[in-house]
């Protein structure tokens, strides 16, 4: 077993950081370009289901519950689709509005409106206000941080523990009447791979905000997205909200995006009967229907929660050996040198790894010299600021495995050489 | 010939509403259920693009350009999609913008993130200003003043000429800084049909505003929808502009609505490059990309220009003689009674009804009674009130010809009973 860097002598670590260096010339000369950025499904998760193109052919294929998906109409979308999201999330399916290839659209449109028209319960337009805060669960999904950036939100960190957010923190936080909502990914929390506690849910779902418009905005991205294992049940917000006489506080988003095809899925926004109500005058205003020609495809392709679950398994056995690779070279190169902790997800896109501090930009200029591209350094952070400079997302599922060996020997180098250039004292 | 109703006896009246009044009853008497609200395609239509579903079917099938059209990314579209737009349109590839399902969306977020972010010359995002005013040529189409009405704009009515808007007006009314925009749909009008004249056009492209930001919304939805001779060539927008020293006033969408299935085509916001840089820093906050795989189906479905005008000749074949339908109903029943005017367009979705004063209201309530929805009266006017209570927008196009046939008799056996309620004296 290796000596972790912090117990070597200055001469080691020398010796150490010229082996390195001769290591990374050496892969930095095969002039690789492999791309970790982002959570993008591979190539064989795509061909996996493509078969999804040919399941609408004739005109009769396009009638669904008595409607032709072909023309206008159907603001919220087909019966049938909200049907599926429905089964897929536990709630019912006219708590459930359809929309296009992508819930960030959806998300970025709630917000928007809420700032241009308000909430249900808002009392102006959020544009109307001197100051709208916002809780950031942090590291978090650099798009969920980006949108209430854009809008001009005060953006307030609360730390991720291994049961979600710190909810003392947020249960403070939420007395303030400026405090707006706040950002969740519920399972497999982006970055960390995380399952909220149910308790943690429970005390999200009963939150007491000051503000009577406070939202919870809650990215359940990967609600069926276990790469590990089973299907891992998981409370239904709308009905937890309800109960906790928070009927209208929550919006919770989906998508097939990585189910089917990520550019050509189907989204869903679910939330009470009143809030889609309302949301609906306003959407009504921007749109006729998303597009129901694929809503239709996607309900004849995946069927019902438990076709889409042996989907799932299949798009698992793809991306498995790839988490496995990754935690593979974590835990023989950097776990025994003591620079960096991780969790080990069961579910979702992503890897997240905090190095010592200081050392997340150097690494990631250094594999990016090297031909690796990956999640900027801080991204996962309200203002992209890491204020420990420590947080990496790794997106392992692009790559294929023979790639992805050689894009972690390259990372493992990098992390390895910035510490070294941090503990080698002039 | 029939006399004109002014020109006919109190008693004379009298015994046509009798007449009318039986011929009401026994159309009400079959209980129809028709719909001529909206501008939709009918069935024939649909059917006639639905080789649409299978142009892509395997997975080698959805590279375009060396994307690959099923996973994230290239935001602005695919490179074929702009180049059949730019085709279409006349413009540059380069100047295209790919939307989703709806150009009504792309419309919408234009106007959304000039309140919540402003646009490319903006001082200020508009939700900023005390008032922004906004030009409505009259009648135009209900789902724009829809728009700048739900974002509180004050909209100020341009009457509408046989050459498009009144242009001495226009071109006063943007000597107020307040004045940030106009609504124009160039060719075949929604609803009258007009086709912007060159000299209308040009004075467009020309204008000197106040307002740094003010905005030409071109909504060239009908640019290729010729149902009555050959295509018509028009001058490109964004050309004119730029020459005329305004190459970032103007923002022109278009889309596949009424060429493929309307509830599943494409769309485009074609714009000054400088503007779409601009536009696209803030949709990239808000997607990732519309459907890149719904992109590549229609440009393999469409092709190009050519191939499309082809197609629109089919369309046209199918709703000539539903125009026809309702031009002769109206030229045999409506015209020797001196009760209304129209235009007779070539292209487009609508034919645009002026009654005498104080008719619209009354003869659709009656349409509506004998089981023809209509678009609401007033709809084509801002705030939806019609100042003269006359202009009907009849769409002919979803009926088949045997119902709109029954349809457009009720339409003058009601728009009859009308005048002859308000010329009789108690």
């Amino acid at each position: 077993m290796e000596l972790a860097y912090q117990k070597r002598t200055q001469e080691e670590l020398r010796q150490e950081l010229a082996a390195l260096r001769q290591r990374f010339d050496a892969l930095k000369a095969k002039d690789m370009k492999l791309n970790m950025a982002r959570g993008k499904p591979g190539k064989a998760q795509l061909d996996l289901v493509s078969d999804l193109l040919g399941v609408l052919v004739t005109p009769e294929d396009c009638i669904s519950d008595g409607v032709d998906a072909r023309n206008y109409g159907e603001l919220s979308g087909l019966p049938a689709a909200k049907r599926l999201f429905a089964d897929i999330l536990g709630c019912k399916p006219e708590e459930c509005f359809i929309g296009g290839n992508a819930s960030l659209q959806l998300m970025y449109d709630t917000i928007s409106k809420a700032f241009t028209h308000g909430l249900l319960h808002s009392k102006q337009p959020w544009s109307k206000l001197p100051r709208v805060k916002w809780l950031c669960p942090a590291p978090g999904y650099d798009r969920h941080f980006k949108i209430t950036q854009s809008f001009g939100c005060e953006m307030i960190t609360v730390p991720m523990t291994p049961d979600g957010p710190d909810m003392d923190m947020v249960e403070e936080l939420v007395r303030d009447p400026e405090v707006k909502g706040i950002w969740c990914v519920p399972k497999y929390s982006n970055p960390d791979g995380i399952v909220y506690s149910d308790e943690t849910v429970r005390r999200l779902a009963s939150l007491k905000p000051a503000a009577p418009d406070f939202t919870l905005m809650w990215d359940n991205a990967y609600c069926v997205h276990e790469f590990d294992g089973d299907f891992v049940p998981f409370s239904d917000i709308l009905t937890l909200c309800r109960e906790a006489c928070n009927p209208d506080m929550v919006f919770e988003f989906a998508s097939t995006s990585k189910i089917t095809f990520p550019g050509a899925g189907i989204s869903v926004m679910a939330s009470s009967v009143d809030n889609l109500k309302y949301m609906e005058k306003l959407a009504g205003i921007q749109i006729i229907s998303y597009d129901k020609i694929n809503q239709l495809r996607h309900v004849k392709y995946l069927r019902d929660k438990a076709h889409t679950l042996e989907l799932m398994q299949k798009h698992a056995a793809i991306i498995r050996p790839k988490f496995a690779c990754v935690l593979r070279h974590l835990e023989e190169e950097i776990a025994p040198l003591g620079l960096a902790t991780w969790q080990k997800p069961k579910g979702g896109y992503f890897v997240s790894v905090n190095t010592l501090p200081g050392l997340a930009k150097r690494t990631l200029a250094l594999c990016k010299e090297a031909g690796v591209t990956m999640t900027g350094a801080g991204a996962t952070f309200p203002y992209g600021v890491d204020p420990n400079d420590s947080n990496i997302r790794i997106a392992p599922t692009l790559p294929p495995v023979e790639e992805l060996e050689q894009a972690m020997e390259i990372f493992c180098t990098c992390l390895r050489l910035a510490a070294l250039e941090q503990l080698i004292k002039e």
